[in-house]
């Protein structure tokens, strides 16, 4: 790290910070400057030994020069990490991988029917969440565990891989059975001790960007999962808060090729909460491909206008089935294929 | 809610959505513009139903009357809550009430010591959290179960109510014997496994809002709690994410008058968390008792150099003590007590 | 627009409001709910009437219903438009159109050696800035006055069209002589009197989205150079502020989409100012044609090191080549060439 | 500046970097990590110093030591400025400064009327815009020359200084004779050319804090008035952008004490643009004052509902002179007078 010194620091208390970093077992450089005293500090990063400096008389800032995160930097793994979900589907390789579903299972009905639909269309991996996170306690929340047989019944019928929600730590007991990658939602990317619990399994885990989470955050979080010792984690871009009201949220589409340069872990890009509105799907959708995304995960429902969560951005079957053919070309255009 | 049609939207879709307004329950009142048609529905608000007819073509925009809480506004409760933690404190009445004490638990020496200062220079009630939520899993997450005896300790020498931070639903059972008031976290404003949980008991609940949470966000947060039977609630504002990064984060100053307008429930302002830095913590305490605040949550450490966690922004005791004297005539403008 | 009355508001103060909203020449039609009385309002919007109406006792909010845009909207022409540049350029057809160039003009041998290798690699107009709005006056503004000779020269040798920007009404007259497009740099969004000034011309006009406007902002601000009766507006998005730092800006891919939705004026990105960085423009500009956008804006200089402006976000010559020629499979499968 | 290399650069590359500070005129100090070198610079800061060094091979990040304003800051003076209006009042001093009026001048009757109650009331300097920047062209923009009478008979009738916002460059030379401060607005912040107009005067100057604007940037932009020689520059705070759609910005209350610990110059709060609801301004004012805002400053108009711009966040006569009345006790709490 580097601490700045504010203008015109007495020699005194510059040789304090100098005695501390010292003491804390980092090696001091201090550059006296016209202005400014420097003091570079040569050794580990970590957040305490900032803190304590940054605490000091005389100190202006600490800038740290070591990214936050270890196990999810290319630093320690330069080559790029290959998700592999059940037997035959792989989150960062050559294939674009589209995860597609309803926002909730409802019932067995809607959710055969959705599964069947977007296996013929070519998705790779079924969404199937029993846990909804709303923001109001009088929405519809999930049919809970009442819902296991049905993901059960999928995924025996389908022979596709399942993607749940869980929310709770408790309910990754509850679910490993029968799902085949755990989704940590937007909402709880800083829930620690799911994230925790998560990291314990073996299961692929999909991490969602927090709304108001930079990319520096995505990666800590994540780096909770990898010091567990699960190194199966897909990372999602789905949007973040801004002033911009004609979107649900704003799509940071350059998180894509930023969280590729920084770190070893696939990126996928989910474009119906990032928007909100089904029309928009298929123009995002193309962008995140081009940006040089690893797949998609998409909302679509039999029927939009029953669904009980988010149907305003669920993609009906035949829209479904005409994005993932308007996709081809860009998957080849980026040297993919879908 | 008002359904707004897109312009020039034919008579027969038109009848569609009216057709699909009776069908949901509710009283359709089309009106028919130069431009565009707007259906005014009278019923209640439901974000299924809002999602539902949001999802049928012809529709551009679904605006909802009803505000999205019920339990948390001042509709069906008009006069303000007041909540009573232990025998003597009350937020939300006359006594502007100072929560104040380390970020967490770190020593006997340390918590015991802060203890003692911030009950003599006049707080009403002592932090101490066992459980932090940390960015980064490669830093100090607190003494956990370890600290249990800890909280007991002080709360048998001072006397005094504790407030503790609760990141996992299965934390509420271990710590409900040696705490006064559980703390929501703002990266657990929407776990809400774990608002569920807390509404289950009847301790005074404290709700940070979020990083990117609007107040509606925060009020729906409210509402988990207060739909579980617990009308404990107290709500804190600590700053939201903006571009600004000369402070940690932005208060949101006008959240104060804002929430109290629309919402019964007490509200009190962190500005440790919003700004990052002691320095700037006395101008934000007395904005925030300008602004109409019932209390302030305020970090403090015996040697902020020292704590393993948000030393930067710990007052140092002589601050603390003098931060609370400066207080007091903005508390008497404001028409309060300390 | 729909005025939402509080609840429980006294009928004489409702009677009130719909006398008011009869005043000012509209029609209102009161629908009376359980909760909250609405009063739909026959007419045209003008934000006057909104903010009288919303200056009444009683009234919640009032919910416009019209676009706060007219000549930029679909509604008005439906059929996008073609902006012409010069004898051989057409923003808004089927080519992708290439805006490229130095930041900043800051020699003969800069601006022409510039202007030759971005010819040969294929773009169809030259960027020429002889006034720089810089945040700090201590930065380097530009060549001004002297500069426009520089500009002559190139448009001469290379028979390329020109895009400059104004920051002074004052500017018009003096650049409009060697200048094709005027541009409207992000700074100036809102700088009415210029806006006013350049709708007074028939040269084409480039407006790039202020750093905190949302699209509908964008959208009236090209709405006042529309009004002075100038049709060639072209849009740009060139990334809005947000919370995030690893990007200078973060791009808002979804405005492509959403503009070409409600507008039929075209629309082209900045990728370079999106992303403050040259290692992000390729991904960015795939994106951007994925997304729809009808041409890019991107900054390219002999040697960036050597550049008095943005030389971080500037491409190298033959990085500039490269990027050409990846980006043609995407315009192809845009169904567009380059 | 600090310069951060990429980890695992070469020696060679390194090298090439040191060389080039040296052809800048710095002086290096590389320091060699055990993952990261850093290279120290000694000398002052400039922009296209950092730009050059950032676009070189195997630099990763150029951090800046010194604050990117000069003239502006507390370093090269540290006592505080006091901005005098006319022949009595003073920004920066004792007396908390309010400055009040309509939005726009509309009339004689309205605008003469406005001056006589909040002259009675006891402000300061009376508020009088005769050019509006109104997001749409098809709002009202102001009387224009029309109203210059009116500001003339105001000031001679009152005996009030007078502030009015000047929108294009040319304005100034007309205005002049009948204002006494220039108020640049929040979309004019970044409107260079007009900054370095009014720095050329050496009448008092507002600039007010662009909706996305930091701090900094707003330092920025005083920095353009001082260098033209203009010492008279008073800063206004009056909310960001962010996603909280209760009020029209989020006021930050935190650039108060933050401007004053990093620039000698006076600021105020403007509480009516902050919050766009009347109903706000009170609680927004007095946490103004608690944070030690220099002044305030209020729109006000004799008849709201009848307001041509901005009536739903004007004060009538007699909530404006309640809140005067509401204030003095908080300005006494903050060692001042109103």
């Amino acid at each position: 790290m580097v601490i700045i010194m504010k203008p015109g620091t007495e020699e005194t208390v510059i040789s304090k910070v100098i005695n501390k970093v010292e003491e804390l077992g980092f090696k001091p450089h201090p550059i006296y400057g016209v202005i400014n005293t420097v003091v570079a500090v040569i050794g580990d990063r970590t957040q305490e030994a900032m803190d304590t400096l940054q605490s000091m008389p005389g100190v202006d800032r600490v800038v740290p020069i070591l990214r936050p995160y270890k196990l999810a930097g290319r630093e320690v793994q330069p080559e790029s990490t290959v998700v592999r979900v059940g037997e035959q589907v792989e989150i960062g390789g050559r294939v674009v991988v589209i995860i597609a579903g309803p926002c909730a299972v409802e019932s067995r009905e809607q959710y055969l029917a959705t599964g069947r639909y977007v296996k013929a269309a070519g998705a790779h991996i079924l969404r199937g969440s029993l846990y909804k996170p709303r923001t109001s306690p009088h929405d519809f929340q999930g049919l809970h565990e009442a819902g296991i047989e049905l993901l059960q019944a999928a995924r025996e019928e389908l022979g596709m891989p399942i993607i749940t929600e869980v929310l709770d730590p408790r309910h990754i007991e509850l679910l490993e059975p029968v799902t085949d990658v755990f989704q940590i939602g937007a909402r709880n990317m800083q829930n620690f001790a799911l994230l925790v619990e998560v990291g314990r399994t073996n299961k692929p885990v999909l991490v969602k960007r927090g709304m108001s989470a930079t990319v520096d955050d995505l990666l800590k979080a994540a780096e909770y999962v990898l010091v567990g010792g699960n190194n199966n984690v897909v990372l999602c871009e789905r949007g973040i808060r801004t002033f911009e009201t004609q979107t649900r949220n704003t799509l940071d589409i350059s998180a894509v090729p930023v969280i590729k340069r920084f770190s070893h872990l696939p990126v996928i890009v989910d474009p119906s909460h990032a928007s909100g509105e089904a029309w928009l799907v298929p123009a995002l959708s193309k962008a995140a491909l081009a940006a040089g995304a690893d797949g998609l995960m998409i909302e679509t429902h039999p029927s939009p206008q029953n669904a009980l969560v988010d149907g305003p951005q669920s993609l009906r079957p035949d829209e479904f089935r005409q994005l993932l053919d308007d996709l081809r070309p860009f998957a080849e255009a980026a040297g993919r294929t879908l």
